[in-house]
């Protein structure tokens, strides 16, 4: 029998890790809440035709599709398979798929129940998604997303609360060196207007995204390629230079581009950045970048990304403002925006800081050493006292070797052992070891007394 | 454009389905851990090879198969293909399957962790398995399991332990008429040592498993296609007939058997019912149930099922001891007892019971009403001492029509509204609303006493 094993990409979550996930999964989900955003799950598997053509050519071959359950080969596309043409084939044999992210099921979702939804809606959705991306560090094929989407509403108000909530869960997540990049699609477009290249937007975003890792003659040699002219090139670069105070800043746009659709971009960032002043931040910065354009297509307004400075990590969070996410699915005219947070990057950078809380873990709080079949029963009993005022408790099963049971203890990082072997009993007490100090202590009426002094050592 | 839709068998989850499935998940969690169980989360994607072989010939063929990605084609196995042998071809195209149950990748897991789990290993699991079922009612594609299983223990402290769970649970969601039903694999070996078939025992305990359905005379019909006699089956009329205490009908199995094995399992079913009894059960009653059978066949020794009298239900949890689990990954001889909870089945009782408690709900407590920009100032900022405090709180973000912002807040069941005209703002006040009652207080120096004041009217 071969030795089994994971599939490239995948990871097993034990206690350990699993308490620091839910750790991070809880904060997010207490902040999204505290904002008016409620849960919703969606089916890890879509119809096929749910998900193809929404995340362009390079997406569409990231999916996992499900192979139909059965004979799929009677109703298969018998001549694309002779002709070796997989992709067409594979639509006569599939017709489901894994989800490749949280926004276009959300979307799904509010068109298919758009008669019931309360708007502006607004969910928040922390669930896995699947890509066939090639594996490697910190590259999964199977990853938790945690989005929070506000459907139904224009306003700059849900603007300002998701920068409130980046702010909120990071500081509460205890991260230092936080900043909020934001900027405005409308401001690209107006630079892309300037310069006359305004049908070659995408190209354009395309190729700035691409800045934080190749430089500006990166860019440069991008745009190049992708058929910009020098004087169009060198238009962006100024663009690109621009420096200053946020201020400064959208000036030199209102005064330079000399677009109506950059104006109207300056016009929501200072809009955003007042009303997030309204209360101020608790510790990220908030920060202008006109650099910043974000891949996705469908962003339309206010756009987002979150990096934690000295991280040597590139964004842990994005989002932005899309005003036709709907559209898809053929309901125009629906705007929205919405946030997602890196939980594994989150994670990676918490646990390179040790800032998980000690008392994350989830464990047994208190065990029974197991001596034989007559005091294991004495155990029971009181072990049922505990559990019932909330004790995390076991009796060990068997009456193994002392150093067995103890190592196990260690093993589990149980905080306190309680001993109860027949002299003890017959006494009326049992003993209770403090697992850190190794201190011992009697406790006579254990079933009075007991519950007390654990509660008291796991406090301290 | 097509209409979106849901794969047939699958289900959206909204805000109050996510409610109650967090109760019940909750509650379940919570009595897990109190018994030092600790989580564990598999992939949803399994090697192919790990799972094929070991549900059964019936339960291979509704495994989920993920197609392989990219030119899936060139690889595949082009014989079998051409002799439409759907079977046989879909190993060629297909490394990687949905898990189908819990059980089989807590077993993997086991094999590939096993120089560093401290045994016996305590662990729970609730996560979604898929199967490619026919759907109908109550049965789904993709449906949550909630499983906890100890392995690498003898003991039948876990077993008694695993009952004290199954009532805990149960019991703290408030249903009522539980009877956990006990049996046990070995006496059932007994039975078939005694009809002198030995070698027959999946045929048997297939045949009375369906004793539910089928009544008597299905069993006898089933053990006659299945080969056995007359004289055979009138042993086994004979067997499902007892009836009595649980003291008469052990009895019975130790006279009337005359097998070791099945006085073994008299044995094991007594020490199980004499550890429960040493804190006995809340609520549920314990059965011995000698029609039990459980078909799945890697079960050895104790077994389990829970019903709710009344619910006109099949049973809602089930499990038993398997003495070999990992055997199936080349690690012989680790014994193990495991439970699951059927939450689909549970959600249902509990709906049409209406034991969901009616603060489950998750959902904003606060709107304030937003009536036009200045006004939107003020509320943001007094928003935030709310959700500072913990309360969930939202600023309605448009200065729309008082009805339409009054619906939205009836919608999402939220308690409490603020109105915060310039009127209010100008003498330092708010006005307070009680959703409930449409009773409105006006609350002065909100920055201070807006919190406490909503918090009493949440407490009503």
């Amino acid at each position: 029998m071969s030795k089994p094993s994971l599939p490239k990409g995948t990871r097993d979550f034990g206690p350990a890790d699993m308490a620091k996930r839910n750790y991070i999964f809880g904060t997010i989900k207490t902040v999204f809440e505290k904002y008016g955003f409620m849960p919703l799950e969606t089916p890890a598997m879509e119809s096929l035709q749910t998900l193809t053509g929404k995340y362009g050519e390079e997406g569409d071959q990231l999916i996992f599709k499900l192979l139909n359950n059965g004979d799929f080969l009677a109703k298969s596309d018998k001549e694309a398979i002779a002709a070796g043409d997989s992709k067409k084939a594979s639509f006569s044999i599939s017709k489901k798929a894994l989800r490749y992210d949280l926004t276009v099921p959300f979307a799904r979702f509010v068109v298919m129940n758009r008669s019931e939804i309360a708007m502006p809606f607004k969910r928040y959705q922390i669930q896995p998604v699947w890509r066939g991306d090639r594996p490697g560090k910190g590259r999964y094929q199977e990853f938790y997303q945690c989005d929070a989407d506000v459907v139904g509403s224009d306003s700059l108000l849900n603007e300002a609360d998701l920068v409130r909530i980046f702010d909120e869960v990071l500081d509460s997540l205890k991260l230092d060196g936080v900043v909020i990049k934001l900027n405005n699609r409308k401001i690209l477009s107006g630079l892309a207007q300037w310069i006359g290249k305004e049908d070659d937007l995408t190209n354009l975003t395309i190729s700035i995204d691409k800045l934080d890792k190749v430089g500006v003659e990166g860019v440069e040699k991008e745009l190049t390629n992708r058929g910009f002219t020098e004087a169009e090139i060198d238009k962006v670069k100024k663009f690109l230079s621009v420096n200053g105070s946020i201020e400064d800043k959208l000036n030199w746009i209102s005064e330079s581009l000399n677009s109506e659709e950059a104006k109207k971009g300056v016009e929501e960032v200072r809009e955003i950045i007042e009303k997030v002043n309204l209360t101020g931040l608790r510790a990220a910065e908030l920060e202008l970048d006109l650099t910043l354009a974000r891949g996705l297509n469908y962003y339309t307004g206010a756009i987002f990304e979150v990096i934690v400075k000295d991280s040597g990590m590139g964004s842990i969070c994005g989002g932005g403002r899309y005003d036709d996410l709907t559209g898809i699915f053929g309901w125009q005219g629906v705007s929205g925006v919405g946030i997602s947070f890196g939980a594994e990057r989150i994670m990676d950078i918490m646990n390179e800081r040790e800032l998980f809380p000690s008392d994350t873990a989830i464990t047994t709080q208190v065990m029974f050493v197991n001596f034989g079949a007559e005091e294991e029963k004495y155990c029971v009993k009181l072990a049922a006292e505990l559990r019932d005022k909330g004790i995390k408790t076991e009796v060990y099963p068997e009456a193994a070797k002392m150093k067995k049971q103890m190592t196990y203890a260690n093993a589990k990082n149980i905080s306190c052992v309680v001993m109860a072997g027949s002299n003890e009993i017959a006494i009326g007490e049992v003993r209770l070891k403090n697992m850190k100090t190794s201190q011992e202590y009697p406790i006579s009426s254990p079933f009075i007394n007991l519950a007390g002094s654990i509660n008291q050592l796991l406090a301290e």
